[in-house]
């Protein structure tokens, strides 16, 4: 049965902002074989090994006892033992506005917005190279649904170097919004440079930044079983300053990963424990979460497949097996269509339906995403955003009062009558269900006569209202103000280069 | 943990056409508060009563003992403890092609294409009134996926006059199709008619026809609390030859149903328990299935919303209450869209997870509604078959063998290599991954390349290639000869009127 949903008591913050799974987490697999693939993980990486390509975290395994051969680290289950000790069953995910703080633990349920894309398209601009502007304006969005309850980096703000792209997206990111921030791990310069600029918008002592998350991260192993520079580093980095890792093996089986679910499962997990023990080495206690974000290729042509049933049972499994070592998790939707289509949203429903039945506690990817991730969609996003927020209002139960059950109601309507004027009715009609962000539920002949606008059409209505109407929330502008100073100066000094 | 699927032996005949549930009922009211659901839907039949409009309904309640005021029947709770216990628990639905028979239980998930729609669509002839050549093309489609169990009325054959309409449509689905037929419950004639023609077609001798469910009908309460004359006449017709009512209360909420879910939910159960409890009095036994049809409507346009919370919820709670009196019962997909785009998928695919968390065992309008049922739609029928398929394949439980679980398959390759040419790989390729029937997967580039072509223009190639190929099973023109003296008599002698 579902929990009720928490109150959020913050004004204008809507109970959207704070979710509980509403349904029990189902299994694929039974619990003796989830032991079974876990064992087998540990046996990858004390018999097989992980390549590591950054020394410094070479050196970290190496100290703790690892075996090393070249780059090659072989962890032994006694150590990835201790990091699952050490690892934290919690991390609580702060927030420039304290109302917007998430704690990420069993139970909980986060939706993430695309990320990661190199391109945006929306109907009046067209598909095109992701820049700043558009940036921003993903950020708006973001921002404007309470159901997206952490930022993320799509799309690409190509038009800014690279060495200075990270000063440009925080500074974005806290100008614009209120929510959890994400950075990139593009390397230690970059990252500590964010770091320093979270802290100083936020007026955060060392304390209180080492204290939560004021940021997260997405560490990508290179499945299979490699782990390169920037990845490692951030984790390293990351942990020591205690902000959140995300780690997340892209496990597509039959391409990086085996065929089978299970086996893909296997290869997903032992690349997740080494770098789940590599956080714990670098600082015990370091935030951290499990990931995976697996599904199949077309195994004819060979590109990636989402929404299918390889998607929807990779994220039941790795729930499973995320709950077998006691960690959150975070799992990925996905659509691979390349437009706003029937396709688009049916992949996208059913990987957040496969998210919700692994009880994923943290969901990438919810809103906005188109080709496999290549594309930031502005329509796309905002039809995800109706799933999302029909998903969060399952999690509020449903009024089981003596009134709600209704006999008076039904003794009021007499046989083939309605119930548009019953005192339960009246008392209840502003608030029993919630408008549509985005449904036509106008019938054909209105419809027509209205112009016959679909779904996409309409969102790009939407999403133009958003950005007529946007305000940002009072604190930001001050937050932002507040770095202004050190990205003059960390531009006049050539900015960070990222390492790759 | 999901069971296997069952092996459907039948040369020609997928695993799609044979589904248990893989995942486990969800609740969203306590087990205690269905118990007073289920109490209150009680008192509701005898203090308040149902009004059944036709006089030997009302006898037959009358004879059994009920209390009877004009055309108001109020039930005993006892008359309908007697019904649920004579209720069968399993009800076997035959088929023309016997390897297509369906056993509804618990646990059991079948899949019923859209039904009940006066038009019908397509991207080549537009939206227009449903006609028989039309409701023979659906009937085409319904036969060419195995993930489709029965067959539905859709769309409406409007070109045939309604005194002869049931001789075209047993005989089209005869034609075409080897499937569980359905006919409409339109008054005793008609409803007799089809019968002696199922049998005649079928070569079932009179015990045969008695000992299973050969056809089926929907069963729909004028909700609130009023049975009209065709549908408790089908009641009584269906139960007293051993064929199949499918008991559906349309529960609206906040229109023809109280604005709560779980009032709505007490009407329906109350409406429904009324119309099982007269299939058990007209003959003890007789086959029947508990069903629920209920979402709500948009409170400021009074419009039917699908897909939403309220839709979801009351597939949930209907499970719940389904299983409090241990019947099999029936859920419903829908969508409320004008046409095929991303809201009319979303509405669909968030009503079918509904139905797969209320472990519904048979799920109504599952392909090809749109407009709330007011128009069948080719292409949208063919993007819900993806959906349908995706559900179906998760219901075979992932390969957990020893050799699934990959170890080897992971030795084999080196770090940020690929699983292509793994022994594994070699082995699996061609069966491990179901190839998307619409989806397409290309990249940008490659789909501009090849014309950009969204889902629903691929839907209508599909389709097409459905018609060009399509070639009934051998037995069909066999089955429709033996009923076509029978036609051309009974359409001499003017044919069956309807009742209504």
């Amino acid at each position: 049965m579902r929990r009720k949903s928490r109150s959020t008591k913050a004004k204008g913050i809507s109970a959207a902002a704070h979710l509980d799974h509403p349904f029990a987490p189902q299994r694929i697999f039974s619990d003796d074989r989830i032991g079974d693939m876990h064992d087998l993980a540990l046996k990858v990486l004390e018999d097989l090994g992980m390549k590591v390509l950054l020394p410094e975290a070479v050196e970290v395994f190496a100290v703790a006892g690892a075996r090393i051969v070249d780059d090659m680290v072989f962890i032994g289950r006694d150590m990835v033992a201790g990091a699952l000790a050490s690892a934290p069953r919690q991390v609580l995910m702060a927030a420039p506005n304290r109302a917007r703080d998430q704690m990420i633990a069993e139970g909980r349920l986060l939706f993430s917005p695309g990320g990661g894309c190199p391109n945006v398209s929306d109907r009046i601009k067209g598909r095109r190279a992701g820049d700043l502007a558009s940036y921003r304006d993903a950020l708006r969005l973001m921002q404007s649904y309470d159901v997206i309850h952490k930022l993320a980096p799509a799309p690409e703000p190509q038009d800014v170097p690279t060495h200075l792209r990270h000063y440009a997206m925080v500074k974005s990111q806290l100008e614009l919004s209120d929510k959890p921030l994400t950075i990139y791990g593009r390397g230690r310069a970059q990252v500590m440079q964010s770091f320093e600029m979270i802290q100083m918008a936020l007026e955060l002592s060392d304390d209180a930044f080492a204290g939560a998350s004021w940021c997260s991260t997405v560490v990508n192993t290179n499945s299979p079983r490699l782990l390169d520079r920037p990845m490692a580093q951030a984790l390293i980095d990351f942990a020591r300053a205690g902000q959140l890792s995300i780690v997340t093996p892209f496990c597509l089986a039959g391409a990086m990963a085996p065929i089978t679910i299970a086996g893909a499962l296997v290869l997903q997990h032992a690349e997740a424990l080494a770098a789940i023990t590599l956080t714990q080495l670098a600082r015990p206690g370091a935030p951290v979460l499990y990931g995976g974000f697996g599904s199949n290729v077309d195994m004819k042509s060979g590109a990636p497949a989402f929404g299918t049933p390889a998607h929807i049972q990779m994220s039941i499994g790795s729930g499973q097996l995320a709950r077998h070592i006691g960690l959150p998790w975070r799992s990925a939707a996905g659509a691979a269509s390349n437009t706003n289509d029937m396709q688009a949203a049916g992949e996208t429903h059913m990987s957040l339906w496969g998210a919700m039945m692994g009880n994923a506690n943290l969901v990438f990817h919810t809103a906005g995403w188109l080709e496999g991730g290549l594309t930031f969609g502005f329509e796309k996003f905002i039809n995800d955003i109706e799933a999302l927020q029909t998903l969060s209002q399952l999690c509020i139960a449903p009024d089981d009062s003596d009134d709600a059950l209704g006999f008076e109601a039904i003794s009021e309507v007499k046989p083939g009558g309605h119930f548009f004027e019953t005192k339960q009715t009246m008392a209840r009609y502003r608030t029993a269900f919630a408008a549509p962000l985005l449904a036509d539920l106008s019938n054909f002949g209105s419809w027509s006569a209205e112009g016959s606008v679909p779904s996409d059409v309409r969102a790009t209505e939407v999403w133009q209202g958003v950005f007529r109407d946007y305000r940002a929330p009072d604190a930001c502008s001050d937050r932002a103000s507040r770095i202004a100073r050190f990205i003059a100066d960390g531009t006049a000094k050539g900015g960070a280069v990222i390492e790759s």
